[in-house]
């Protein structure tokens, strides 16, 4: 016990949060010294109670870098550089990342609040039905369930601004939400945020034929974006399974991925400008429609990819590449991993300029999609493959692409790398091999229980994992894998009958504990949201991660924006609480 | 006299400063209230002392987006967006933005400072000797000097930190600094800040062959790094004049754009990680090497064009692009600027994948090269023309893309949108044809005295500005346009005898005025620097220079890093001064 003290005496002596007592945990470990060898034991059991806060010392965090935090895992941190420093190993049984508890400092909307939003929004612009509620209550893969009364649809930045500036004074949490079409739980409420759907700011506002530059509202659905550019002979630069029914606010704010990005690069690069709102009702007009422009920070990146919990973005402006005449689609088979990695190095010298999507999905992920989506038939029947690619070339000269692409798959074939192909010989077609690779999130819902990750990775390591996955998981599970290999961006899908602890403790925190190791992230395009807010960790130092909430902080000081997400609570105070104090 | 007592208690009851007595500014204006349609006219010559700070008032703050600051020019504001507001007019006869004042709660170097760094970087760390300084203490216009006492020489990140943490504590103010190429007074000291030159850090840390991805130290000059790539198969994805002697930390930080802008994006999408050190010592590691990561906020890209203001860069992470075999460049001819335009128009729908510059120059820059640079002949000599086109194309395929050029190229004479041109036979040829291109900064140098502004504008408006500009100034200079035409960005040039306050007057704020008019940015690629920190405002809301304001707090609170320079000294109270309060 005395042992449990001294720990205890060091991780109270401290100025940053580690952990707190919310999750009540319980939790025995060791403090080993580095430099002396000796190592303090506390293997008793403390129940920790809502007082005892729990802070990492100043040198504590001067030495340790890194910090895990995983569901009935081990918390481990580990010093890193040169110099004296020490080890803390805490193992704690409750988990804490599951069960968020709800921030007592938010209100609870009443019948005033309504009246309210109704004055500004009108009555269609404030839902409280039950029926749409629940579907905007809960995410698509119905793992997360919210339990919000309240859903409110501006029309306007000015009217987001107004329904930001109230909720803020009266400290109500509220939830943005574009077409709720996220895996992470980031679009839904997690208690009763109010719901803010940006659905009704669909306008495209402006579009430059000689530059490309497309300036629109949030609540655009991508596949109108899409359908619009289609007219004016540009495409969009992403590219998702999702289009159908996701926004352009929520794909910034989440900083989507997708198909396209091998070629034409991530949001940062793509989004010119945005206008944002903060959660005390400022706009920020950072709409610039510039290619280049170099006066002051660039601040549109601190709203794209942070998930609306720094500002709801209302307005993007967006570069398109112009849509060039010849694209070509190749459904391909390789006999194992290597062969797929030596595939991609040979395509991005070989096709160079035109490869314009390089992904990949294994044996299993195809199996899967053959048997549970109606009309879907294997491009490559004569045979079982082990691995399959598609490669989509885009460039402006059809016959030149051509040849090249026939160059490539011939010395493809020639040299073993690919084992069978075939040449998509129309859009239908087209359509039909882009089908297998976009149906396999469906397939998946329909097979049984899911546990999804998204994972980037160094390309040469990134099926070591999911053959590492099968050994541990046996015949428990189906791994199945799949992705966008040209990016090193794995989907790794662990599908079961049903949702099953003891099966999740073989997953987690290994998965993320691997991944951590080989320096990928743990969230390659999906975002944090609620899933992973706890685990920030295992791709962001320390120092990192307190940058980040001391910006949440600055920008959001009540906390009002997507709570619960992004950022593990316990760097972000609640209020009331002492916050803790900060070196100059 | 009552009028401006009233103006005044409007300005003083206020939370945001506008702009204060340091500068001594004389002014006049009027206060007109847009709902009542009430003017409060003050026409009196007030003078400001030190303690005649200005604030704008809460309301002023949330109605007015728009303040303009410029040197002799007008202080102007204007209400933007729906609802009542006012607007407020001030003529300051003085340049606020020419003469910043050292901030003294600063401390001077001392003789136990340079003990201790000796003690951290040894004696080769620690230059005092004057001629050596003479040369970090100067830009290479030679338009900036400052009066820096000593550089330090880090050589790794560690000793980066430990200098930071030194100085912040002691409140010694700094100022990176990479190869020094900067237009902006951006690198060096403006009084006697500490220089902290990167150039020992330059060793290159990783290249992977697969994914393309480099990782180095800050102080790689950009041109050892192209021929390092050169030798890997791949080259950078930002190109510029000063390669041979800029630093890639340099480049980061000022988020430089260059030649290749066009075809590789910005380094907002190539960086794919950095490490920087904060003003105390903190180092962020952020060095990840892959191509998507979504776990929390992106905190590289505030370092990536803060100009060394929120931290410094030692370590860089980016991606590059594979060297493709086939280069092709043509020097061309237009008539007249609306041919140069349709002929971008076409080269991005024709060129497509392939084009990768597309740079233009007018007859002025032409003739000044010919004239001030040894060795360079003009390529189509036979007649002269009104304006130059460089278009590059790099693909994988000799043969396409020299029928692509080819026939585009034709079809361009043919529609009439080209009177001439030429390819280039070699690459001696080629490199003759970028001479000219890049050594138009070198010509101005050497012709005289150099007014030079890097704007991004529409391009149809681009060279509207470059004739208004000619009418204004008419036989007193030479007005020298060209630049990144691919990319909306103009470096206009007014070269003359003699730097002459006479001349000045009559393109400041002129410039800005009108590139502001035309929602275009005051720096495209070369920061604000010391020039133009003040002028923030012409490309930037109130609300959005605020935020920068706050985050420079909340990362620098002694503002230590890089002073007087990127955002104006009005937003960010010196040490001591009451801070305004804010809204939460």
């Amino acid at each position: 016990m005395a042992n449990v003290v001294a720990a205890y005496c060091l991780l109270r002596r401290s100025s940053r949060k580690l952990f707190d007592g919310r999750q009540n945990l319980n939790f025995f470990g060791s403090i080993r010294f580095v430099n002396s060898g000796l190592t303090y034991n506390f293997t008793r059991t403390r129940e920790l109670s809502r007082q005892d806060v729990c802070y990492s010392d100043q040198i504590v965090s001067k030495h340790i870098c890194f910090l895990r935090a995983s569901g009935n895992g081990v918390l481990t941190s580990f010093p890193r550089g040169e110099g004296s420093g020490f080890q803390i190993h805490c193992r704690y049984l409750a988990s804490m990342a599951s069960t968020p508890v709800r921030n007592k400092s938010f209100s609870t909307v009443n019948s005033d609040d309504i009246i309210y939003f109704k004055k500004i929004l009108g009555e269609k612009g404030v839902v409280e039905e039950e029926e749409k509620l629940d579907d905007a209550n809960t995410d698509w893969l119905r793992k997360y369930k919210g339990s919000s009364k309240l859903m409110l649809q501006p029309r306007s930045t000015q009217e987001v601004s107004q329904i930001l500036h109230y909720c803020n004074s009266r400290c109500l949490a509220v939830v943005p939400q574009g077409g709720n079409t996220g895996l992470v739980g980031g679009s839904i409420p997690v208690f009763d945020e109010v719901i803010i759907n940006l659905r009704s700011m669909n306008n495209i506002l402006s579009f430059d034929k000689v530059s490309g530059i497309l300036v629109c509202e949030a609540g655009c659905i991508l596949e109108n974006l899409i359908s619009f550019l289609d007219n004016e002979g540009f495409i969009m630069p992403l590219d998702l399974g999702a289009k159908g029914s996701c926004q352009i606010g929520g794909n910034v704010s989440t900083n989507a991925g997708g198909l396209r990005l091998i070629r034409y690069g991530s949001l940062h690069g793509s989004v010119l400008g945005l206008e944002a709102v903060l959660a005390n009702g400022t706009v920020l007009d950072m709409l610039g429609t510039l290619r280049k422009d170099n006066t002051g920070y660039d601040l549109k990146h601190l709203f794209i990819g942070s998930e609306g919990s720094l500002g709801i973005v209302t307005k993007v402006s967006i570069l398109t590449p112009p849509k060039l005449s010849s694209v070509n689609l190749a459904f391909l088979a390789c006999k194992d991993y290597t062969s797929c990695q030596k595939l991609l190095s040979a395509a991005k010298t070989k096709l160079g300029e035109i490869l314009s999507a390089f992904e990949f999905l294994d044996i299993n992920a195809m199996d899967l999609v053959l048997k549970h989506l109606d009309g879907l038939r294997d491009p490559l029947p004569s045979s079982k493959h082990n691995f399959y690619i598609l490669i989509e070339t885009t460039g402006s000269t059809e016959s030149h692409d051509k040849e090249k692409l026939e160059a490539f798959l011939l010395q493809s074939i020639e040299s073993g790398l690919l084992t069978d192909g075939v040449l998509a010989q129309d859009i239908n077609q087209a359509s039909a091999f882009w089908r297998i690779r976009e149906g396999i999130p469906e397939a998946l819902m329909k097979a049984g229980a899911v546990y999804k990750y998204d994972l980037s990775l160094p390309p040469e390591k990134m099926y070591d994992l999911v053959e590492e996955m099968r050994g541990c998981l046996g015949a428990e599970a189906n791994v199945v894998a799949y992705g966008h290999l040209g990016d090193g961006n794995l989907h790794l899908n662990i599908s079961t009958r049903q949702y099953d602890d003891s099966i999740l403790t073989k997953i987690e925190p290994f998965v993320y504990e691997w991944t951590s190791k080989h320096r990928g992230s743990i969230s390659a395009e999906h975002g944090l949201g609620l899933m992973k807010a706890n685990k920030i960790h295992y791709s962001k130092s320390l120092e990192t991660v307190q940058l980040m909430a001391d910006i949440k902080k600055l920008l959001d000081p009540n906390g009002i924006l997507n709570p619960y997400k992004v950022l593990p609570t316990s760097v972000l105070p609640q209020r009331g609480e002492e916050e803790p104090k900060k070196e100059a």
